[in-house]
């Protein structure tokens, strides 16, 4: 099984994807969690070309080369051979950001995208896609209460950095990809606290995993 | 004008654009020098990753995203803009060189590399290409003595070390692309002596700069 998490800056993704990925052991599932970009050796390169605030003359269509060659190795190197071993493989971010980041918020042609996607990944989906819906306000002030506690001293990616129309505009990118596949997404109420979340989150992965047997 | 120089490892394109660079700037031309991958910021970031020995286990299509990565961004951010304020640009390797050592040679399908390029970069060609062509024997023995003589301490790049069946293909790659496309190459020899190379370049240049009048 190939489960996806998707969501705004600060919708608590890799915290959730932790609870989720013990659950699954505990319930005997072999699992791996990785994450989008920077999995694989390569790609950790790849990430910091991509989330260094310095590189902030970056073309549009050069991000989105990068995000795809990260995941190239990704999927090839880790995804794949994982899936083919039988373990459920836990993925922070995947396509789906693509589609959201790099067309509904930077305005690339998100034919481009898929037609890109395509080309080199033969489609490959997941089975399963969490998106963790936040407000972009609640998001980005979750990450200045950090600085504010001394967890973290600034906003540090080029993301991070982004203005909030741009993150709004992910949100909404993200609800328009859920609106068109119901099947795969379910939408999680990320604005509740850290436990309704992942018991949201488990009852929806549990009917899957029933379903499924 | 968007000119091109292609060839095998140690041809000798480094020394021939600066030659050539020079010879165009005295008839008056204004020239843009540049490469790839590496011209732009970016792109020097994306040229390490490519490069570096130690990523051995890089997959074909990310080595291919990446080569894209850094085009876009240079040719966006470097060749349209001085093309555009009329400058001459001579670049050392473009999209020849991906046809060929990631098709021809890595054996990735050319159509999808045709493809790819089209989707992105709107299909952007040289008005001319000029391959230095040379047995890779004698390139990488070029290479051999630069070591022998202290020049350099190792082979550096992952391109080098790669085995000499790979250089032969990526050389047969490169005949092949100018049999099919003869009004933009002139394949030159480069196993002769670097005055006569030069020679036999600017004799081209100027026969193709005449027609352009």
């Amino acid at each position: 099984m190939f489960i996806t998490f998707e969501g705004t800056e600060g919708a608590g993704k890799t915290t959730q994807i932790r609870h989720i990925s013990e659950f699954l052991q505990n319930k005997g599932y072999h699992c791996v969690m990785t994450r989008e970009p920077g999995s694989t050796k390569i790609g950790k390169k790849i990430r910091t070309i991509l989330l260094d605030p310095d590189n902030n003359d970056m073309d549009s269509l050069t991000e989105l080369l990068l995000y795809m060659a990260d995941r190239v190795q990704h999927i090839n190197k880790v995804v794949i051979p994982s899936l083919s071993e039988g373990k459920t493989v836990l993925c922070d971010r995947y396509s789906d950001a693509t589609l959201v980041y790099q067309g509904f918020a930077r305005g690339i042609n998100i034919e481009l995208i898929k037609k890109l996607h395509r080309l080199i990944l033969d489609d490959l989906k997941p089975d399963m896609t969490f998106l963790l819906d936040l407000p972009p306000e609640i998001g980005l002030s979750r990450a200045w209460k950090q600085i504010e506690n001394g967890i973290r001293t600034k906003l540090e990616t080029r993301f991070e950095k982004e203005t909030l129309a741009f993150h709004k505009k992910v949100r909404e990118g993200y609800l328009a990809l859920a609106r068109l596949e119901p099947e795969r997404f379910r939408i999680i109420d990320a604005s509740v606290n850290e436990n309704q979340v992942q018991r949201e989150i488990i009852k929806n992965l549990s009917l899957f995993l029933f379903r499924e047997l």
